[in-house]
This record gives structure tokens, C-alpha cells and sequence, in this order.
């Protein structure tokens, strides 16, 4: 597959559409074409690699708030304290808030932008292969609560995405991996050329090469933006697809404890947890199971659920994931490469099969 | 003017439109046709008078949540405490949000629908006559930053508002004053011939005349709910004549400490010292400055702000209003009663002039 190194993709929600510019170069605040002050939010990595060169000669940046990196500063406190230096410096209703780094800091960054003033315009500049692929696309933000994760947020779409796959290169090989669950999710639910492009293409992808990974990071953030267009607020069960895996990823972390296993880790033993099941309802074959068992082993990424030794606890995590209605849990499992089941409610006996 | 008690009034938003139901009953979840489970957030003194009556026989209710009465109760703190108690209840995505009270419970509730699980159904039963004329209608949900009064919110549109004049008649006398200052408002932006309805017609409003009532919270919130058809997001100028008397108010406010004075309080004050900034630019005569004084005063409402011993203290809180932009103080003057200009910067010697 040919593709050009610098591309843009069209996310449509009628008055909310917006682009996704895909370019090799590192992030600047320049290519961004704006009037009004802009406030940076990033964390305290993404600032000493790139914040300055991010901002080069740019006469318009009212402030920047660096937050530490993790899970656990997307927190209504960490929010609270970006408010009062943003209205410190000064910021106003037309004051553009610029997501600089990972998820993170891409739905805390949208949080803030979603209920400062009642919403300013918001950009997102993903620095890590997730935020890239996955959350930086579908204007979902939030922060977490101590009884959940990402219970508190926002549908809130940004004015733009601007991906550098430069950053990729300061990327440590597991965050980029724990990326790879995500891209490899888009194959698995919607597109199986893409996996077998994926399978034969995965060196490389690991090598960084720059064709390679536009081509990826261009197919998978296209896949998201196509659901988001026909499914924004998650209302018709198309955008629930993303979720494959997810829900056993949930339960996952949710054990291990925030920041001890990295959400893409988790979704990749989740989504390998949902093959089993299928396989066990009489869908997925072996073979298939196994590609993809293959290509995740490739990614040095984990294949199965570690926090299953007290089983009701697992379960009892994953009642409470909020994709849930009426107290019951609603799975996502793939029919074959390709082609996946909307939400269904499956007996725990079979679950407790796949998973043991 | 004869009017039927009971009123259905369409707020057109797309698809955000909803309806606002006026009766004189009070108010009953039973008229709130709804299928799912619903979770109530009230405040101590509505949920003493009516929250049992509220609830009724109906069997759909998962918890309730009541704040402490008061501008203080609206807070990211208090909203963190409310999605805890709603996790624990058993809320989820479907989990439908019912503010019962004032414009406290209204913003704030309306804000923890907004953001709990990124957005659940939302409706208003308001309590207070300035949560019927003002805050249920239009989509403003917040709550208060200690550098800002609702600094942090949403535009987020209820599905419904349900309005029962019947709770005007335990609303302290002070508290229905303050909201009629909103109802003047409307008058004098938009309709000088409800202003001299008003005037007319003032003595059977405070004797809590239902048809009178009635009569009067119709054509508030119609007059708000045409404005926030038509500027939704406060992007063409016209949501913000709302804002008459409220650059004024919001310094007074701040500087009173919040719960010293009522926001309507404020608000009467702050229009007359607009319509006397409109005097000295050569619009409003000062027979219709004496009418608005008149009426204000008839009502028991505060005609001068109190706050001006320090005028440096109160024009810096007005410039620390969210309605700024890049720095100057942008005031809504009337031109004459029925007709109000767009936020125009005025020089700080004829504010001045009109203060004091």
C-alpha cells in the first residue's frame, strides 16, 4: 500500500466536523491557524521533549499547565487547579485550549475545554500511537472518579487533531505497543484486509517507518471517525464496537490498580478473552483466534487476563462498567476477522469457560 | 389578559427541543412519562416541603440527593459526593436526572447530568420563580470556581421542564422578589407591552394570583426560550441581553459574598444602574428610568448596588466577568423599555457617572 506521508482525514458531525492531518514533522503550534490566545495542556514528559519547540516563535500563548503523566491525574481536583490557572492568565471564553500529549492529557485537556465557560474551542495534538488511533478521535472526555473510571465527562468534539508521527519516535516501546492493541482492534471489528496488511507489515511497524505508520495510524483513526460520523453519542450500538475488549480490560485495570498495566495491555488480553468466547459460541474458528493471538505475542503485548483469581471480584468490576444497562453486562465479540456481534448479554458460565 | 392555567410552551432546538409545562398543582413524578429509573436531586428545605408528595406512589426511583440550600452547594465538590451517591444507588447511562428546587439544584444537577457517564436525560421541576422565568430554560448548567461563579458548566438542554405555581406559595417573599427582577428583564429588553402588563397587574402578582402567575411565567420563558432558540451557544449577541443588570450584579454579588444578596436582587439594582448609563448616553428617557425604579422599588427590590465604596474593587470584578472578551467590559445597555442594545464597551467615566 502507497501512500503519502502527509494526509488528512474528514470526521463528519454536521456542525461539529472537523479534520485529522496526519504529518511526519514534529507537532507546531503554527500549522494550527489561530486568531485567538491559546492555553496548552500537557504533561511533564511531553514538556521537556517538545513544548518549546511546539510554541517556537508563537506570540500567542496566554499560558501552559504541565500535569504530571498518568492515569491519575485525570481527577475533578487535577481540573479544578487548570481552571484557576487558566482564568489566572487570563483566559476567556474565546481562549483555545491545545491538548498536547498522550490520552491523558487529551481527555483532561477536552474536560477542561468542555466546561470552562461553558466549552472553548478545543485542539488536540496526540502524541502517543493510543491517543493517535483512539482517543484524540470521537470527542469523548473525561476524568475519573474514585468509584470509576472516565464517569465524569463530556461528548465534546475538538476543532482539529494534528498528528505528528515523529513523537512516536520518544514513544517507550511499550506505550507504542499498548497502541497496537487499539490498531489491531480496528482490524479485528471492521476490517479484515486491514489485519492481514497489519500481519504482514508488522516489522515494519515496529521499525517506525514513516510510510508504514501513516498508512496505520490513517486506516485506524478513519475506522473510528467512520463509526463516530454514524454513531456520535453512542445511541445506536454501532460505536459500542469500539468497546471489543473493553470490558474485560475494565475489570483488568480496575484490579491491577490505575498505571500498574497500561489500558492497551489490558484491551489486548480483553480482546483476546472476547476471541475465546466467540469461539466457544460456535463463531470464530481456531485459526483465527490464534492469528491473532500470533500478531499480539509480535507486539510484546499480554494475552491473557492476569487479575482472574478471584473470579467474582472480575466479575463483579465488570457489572460496574458503565456500558452497562440495568445491572447487566454487555459483551462485544467478534463474529470472525472483520465483522462484529453488536452488544449481547452471554451466561457467566460460558464467560468463566473462555477466561479459565 | 385571560389565559388557561395549565400551558405548554416549545423551546425549538432541533433536536434538543423540549417543552415547558406550567400548572398550578404541585409537582408530581407521575406527569413525567418516563420508562426508566429515575434519580431526584433536591435540596433540604424542597425536599421538607414536597419531595414525599414529588415521589408519590411511583416505583421508578433509585435515590435522591439533597444539598444543603445555598450558592455554596454548587460545587465540583458537592457534584463529586452527587456521582458517588448515584454509583452507589445503581445509576447508569439511562439513569434519568430530576432537579427539584431552586436555580442551585437546577445548575447544579444539571450539570452532574451532563457530565455523569457523559450525559444522561435531564429534566426540571423547578420551585422558585426565578428558576421558572430564568435558570430552568436554556441549557445553562454549572457550577461555581472559587475565582468565578459558574465558571465551570455546559450548554446541556433538559428534556423537560415541569413548572407548578403551587410552590410560589411557600417561597419566602424575599426569594419571589428576586424573581421578578428576572421577569422585569424581560420586559425591558424585549416586550414594553408585558412591562406595562406587569405594572398593571403588580399587586395580583404578589398576591400570588394563579391566572396572574401564570400569565407571567409564560411570557418569561417564552421571551428566554425565543432568545435561546435563536442563539443557543451565546455566538450572535442575542443570548446576551439576558445579561441586562448582570455586569452590574455579577460585582455586587462577588463582592457582597455570594448568599449575602440574592442574584435577582442583585440584578434589579444592576438594570436600573444600566438604564442610568442609558440616560446619560442619551437613550432612555427618565420617565421610563422613574417606571422601572417605581415597579423595582413596588417589589421590594433593591434600586442602587451597594458595593461601589471601593470603585477600583467593583470594576475589576466586572472585568473578571466570563462575558468579557480580551479584557474589556462589554455592558448591555437599553436603548428604551422593550428595546436593548448589543454589549457595547462604554467608557469607565460615564459607568462611573451612572454609579454614583
Amino acid at each position: 500500500v502507497q501512500n503519502n506521508k502527509n494526509q488528512t482525514l474528514s470526521v463528519q458531525l454536521k456542525d461539529r466536523s472537523y479534520n485529522i492531518h496526519i504529518a511526519c514533522k514534529y507537532p507546531q503550534l503554527e500549522i494550527i491557524d489561530l486568531i485567538n490566545k491559546v492555553f496548552i495542556i500537557t504533561d511533564h514528559n511531553v514538556e521537556n521533549l517538545y513544548l518549546k519547540k511546539f510554541i517556537g516563535e508563537a506570540k500567542n500563548v496566554l499560558g501552559f499547565y504541565s500535569i504530571k503523566a498518568g492515569e491519575q491525574s485525570k481527577s475533578l481536583t487535577q481540573a479544578e487547579d487548570i481552571f484557576s490557572a487558566m482564568i489566572k492568565a487570563g483566559a476567556d471564553r474565546k481562549t483555545v485550549v491545545i491538548a498536547l500529549g498522550g490520552g491523558v492529557v487529551g481527555d483532561l485537556a477536552g474536560f477542561v475545554a468542555a466546561t470552562f465557560m461553558r466549552g472553548v474551542p478545543f485542539y488536540q495534538c496526540p502524541t502517543t500511537l493510543l491517543a493517535m488511533v483512539d482517543s484524540s478521535v470521537g470527542g469523548k472526555v473525561a476524568v475519573n472518579h474514585k468509584l470509576g473510571k472516565n464517569i465524569i465527562g463530556n461528548f465534546y468534539q475538538p476543532k482539529g487533531v494534528y498528528i505528528s508521527t515523529d513523537t512516536l519516535k520518544t514513544l517507550p516501546k511499550r506505550e507504542f505497543a499498548a497502541g497496537l492493541a487499539e490498531v489491531m482492534k480496528y482490524g479485528i471489528i471492521k476490517d479484515a484486509a486491514f489485519f492481514t496488511w497489519l500481519e504482514e507489515n508488522k516489522d515494519k511497524l515496529l521499525n517506525l517507518d514513516p510510510e508504514t505508520l501513516s498508512h496505520t495510524i490513517n486506516l485506524s483513526a478513519k475506522t473510528k471517525a467512520d463509526i463516530v460520523s454514524q454513531d456520535e453519542y453512542e445511541k445506536n450500538g454501532l460505536r459500542a464496537l469500539l468497546n471489543l475488549g473493553h470490558t474485560f480490560a475494565h475489570a483488568e485495570e480496575t484490579l491491577s490498580g490505575y498505571g500498574k498495566i497500561l489500558h492497551g495491555e489490558a484491551v489486548a488480553a480483553g480482546m483476546i478473552a472476547a476471541c475465546h468466547v466467540s469461539n466457544i459460541l460456535g463463531k470464530m474458528n481456531l485459526e483465527e483466534c490464534d492469528r491473532i493471538t500470533k500478531l499480539t505475542e509480535y507486539f510484546d503485548l499480554p494475552t491473557k487476563l492476569t487479575q482472574l483469581t478471584t473470579l467474582d471480584h472480575f466479575f463483579k468490576c465488570m457489572e460496574g462498567d458503565k456500558k452497562n444497562q440495568n445491572g447487566k453486562i454487555h459483551y462485544i465479540i467478534p463474529e470472525s476477522i472483520g465483522d462484529c456481534n453488536p452488544p449481547m448479554v452471554i451466561d457467566r458460565k460460558i464467560i468463566e469457560e473462555a477466561l479459565l
